[in-house]
């Protein structure tokens, strides 16, 4: 199948390694709204303008949008359904609903599949929390993210007056996971769950104990958590904390049997050395997915909660009963 | 919808814990090979002959098959989806490309759906090193199962002569799960990944160093892993020893980036007070799923790998969209 990319940011670059490793795809386009010339791939794949993207209706199956979900997805999503089949990571869980409406109403007058939300969380973490849940009626669930680097937080605070750069990691609380694994359903507050931690460095002269104060009470980012905040130089910041881990679990805890008298744990991990490749790489099995959806006729809006599984795989359907199942 | 069940063990009690917990269900009947008279429901569910089961047609939606995979579930599974939606829990792994063309089959003939294989292995399981290897091709997965009872090398066991009862537990190799989630991509022999733990009741005056030696070196079971054997009384068995507990994880392993750059890991765990009693509620959660296919006109076979996770929740779409996602 023939993969275009609208985007080429980390995800972007994420894309491209996953579906160009993939043997049943071929990347035909990267669409960027910057100046195309000032583009270059990865991989040397052709770069077009955003604006050219209809002119390649023919040469493309499906479209993976990576964009930011704040807003260029909101729009783009919906827009590129009505000419492709698209993928995209829309990650703002509270608009998801509206989101997959607007897109559900334009696949479904183009006659094209649109798959929302495919990244890790939601995506993968969404399954399994779905798949517990299914298993486990009666019973709590919990999602721990981290150790991880939350690129908004690190954001919030290079917008601080005398921050030079900042990473934030989003570090879940061993004692709290536990708590869940031992089945003891405990109910938890933010704090309880997550610490944050802050590699910071300070321009010339700044105040760090006023920054540190600026971290440590910024409401909803840092107030609601112990957050701790060290100062490091730019050297240190490039060299220790330039990649992009990420991670995290989601636990269920759960009963059975008629007096619930039997506990039991579901847990789903996943340790990143890369959120971004790692999103990548669920967007191009997404796609495939997509690309089978539309053969078989279908059109509207998904989410991975909608698709088989085996929808995703590189296997066959024999492989997978005879090896995987 | 209206659920009956064909076998009444364990997994059969599971099921009926389940359906019974379940708001969109009704378990209409229990089929038994034995007496019906000499078999009572936990639940008061009426009990009938397996024999009848043909005259309740119009009265069941989806029978769930509770029987052995070893000599059960071969003729039971498609001798029903020639009559009703079915779902089972076949586990014989290597069997499971002939058992699904044969209830394929029978299911396509009657215009009923049968969904086999669901349990957590395969199952849940399968589901994990499905979704692990869409999203990380490159990579290596891995299965380990325990700390948990092995019902048929507690048989093994008991068939000793000298034994009068036996408890085997399978447990997991630490050193060999955190060898795979350190990346390091191992190659592992039977004996690295697992222990078995053997508690046995010796019969008055056995031979108890010689029912050792029988156990440890026994082909297949024992002898290719660290076994150890520990003599304890009846009475501690019962007390200690009675449940069936079970769980594992699968892990995978795997890279992303065009360089191979990344690495990453995804595991799937469960720790599951009762083996049948989970295995029942993923049982229960697929017949949902059934009834949904059924409604929709399908036929055939399925497993879990053929079926959007949706379609096993009780929760609607709207709400996985709002909620879950």
């Amino acid at each position: 199948m023939r993969i275009g990319i609208a985007g080429y940011g980390n995800i972007g670059r994420g894309v491209e390694a996953a579906v160009t490793k993939a043997p049943d795809m071929e990347l035909a386009a990267v669409f960027t709204r910057r100046d195309p010339a000032s583009v270059r791939t990865v991989t040397g794949a052709p770069v077009m303008s955003y604006d050219e993207i209809g002119s390649m209706k023919d040469e493309i199956d499906v479209v993976i949008i990576c964009g930011g979900s704040a807003t260029d997805l909101p729009w783009m999503t919906p827009e590129l359904a009505a000419q492709f089949n698209v993928i995209d990571s829309f990650d703002n869980h509270a608009n998801i609903p509206q989101h997959f409406a607007n897109v559900d109403a334009a696949a479904k007058a183009a006659g094209t599949i649109g798959i929302i939300s495919c990244g890790w969380d939601p995506g993968y973490f969404s399954l399994a929390r779905v798949y517990a849940d299914a298993a486990l009626p009666e019973g709590d669930s919990y999602t721990f993210w981290g150790r991880g680097v939350s690129q908004g937080h690190s954001d919030a605070i290079r917008r601080i007056d005398g921050v030079a750069d900042a990473r934030q990691y989003t570090v879940p609380v061993p004692a709290a996971v536990e708590k869940v694994r031992s089945g003891s359903h405990p109910v938890f507050t933010a704090r309880d769950m997550h610490l944050r931690e802050c590699y910071v460095v300070a321009k010339e002269g700044a105040d760090k104990a006023a920054i540190e104060e600026a971290i440590k009470t910024m409401p909803n980012y840092f107030e609601p958590y112990d957050t701790t905040v060290e100062f490091i130089t730019q050297e240190e910041l490039n060299e220790k904390h330039s990649g992009l881990p990420h991670g995290g679990s989601v636990l269920r805890s759960g009963s059975t049997g008629l007096e619930a008298e039997f506990n039991n744990t579901i847990e789903f991990t996943l340790d990143l050395d890369s959120n971004p490749y790692f999103t990548g790489s669920i967007l191009a099995a997404a796609a495939r997915a997509a690309f089978r959806l539309s053969q078989e006729g279908q059109s509207g809006a998904r989410t991975l909660l909608d698709v088989p599984p085996s929808y995703l795989s590189l296997h066959s359907g024999a492989d997978l009963l005879a090896h995987m199942l």
